[in-house]
């Protein structure tokens, strides 16, 4: 289920040092290590999935938990009230660097539009 | 289940136009009003739900299904392979203009990081 050249699956191994946030049995969460705003933290899959693009119908389960953990995340930190972004990237058109799923929470300043 | 003033309901219950480009028993669609990239569309559940502070894990499958959703019309529109970005935005620091909880597509130009 993991990718043996995946950084992000690396850090999943443990194999790789990252700022854990949020952990559960099928999620991690932990600081962007280019981080863009006060908060910006990434969350992940437990599984190797490349991008959004291979999540059908099926899959969406996993994927709303992983907003849910990026929701529950914000409040922890105290974003509820002021405000926070959710960005998923799809491909390098859009800005995905490392090709497994994440979702970037950003937080913590004021966030301009359009987003990017 | 919907809201008298909110313009999403309103668009919900066709009382305002919109140009519709999906559509399903619990979710709607449209082209965002003030389009950022050439494609930004907006996908809502048919429920008001105002910020996604007010979804749990038991709404994480809905959720999900949105994203899904933005997924399957990222890809009808040919953006799956040149990329595409799901922005949701929660609260008005984040620059959340209607308390209805709206997903972002944008694509079919670059798109800079960060994102906003």
């Amino acid at each position: 289920m993991l990718d043996k050249d995946c950084i992000f699956c690396k850090i999943l191994r443990k194999e790789i040092p990252s700022e854990i946030v949020f952990e559960d049995e099928d999620l991690l969460g932990f600081k962007d290590a280019n981080p863009q705003a006060p908060v910006h933290e990434l969350f992940i899959p437990r599984i190797h999935i490349e991008t959004i693009n291979d999540v059908d119908r099926e899959g969406a389960g996993l994927l709303g938990r992983l907003f849910v953990a990026a929701v529950e995340r914000a409040k922890a930190v105290g974003l509820s009230e002021e405000g926070y972004r959710l960005v998923l990237n799809c491909g390098r058109g859009a800005g995905q660097t490392v090709f497994h799923i994440h979702l970037h929470l950003l937080g913590g300043r004021p966030l301009s539009w359009p987003p990017g």
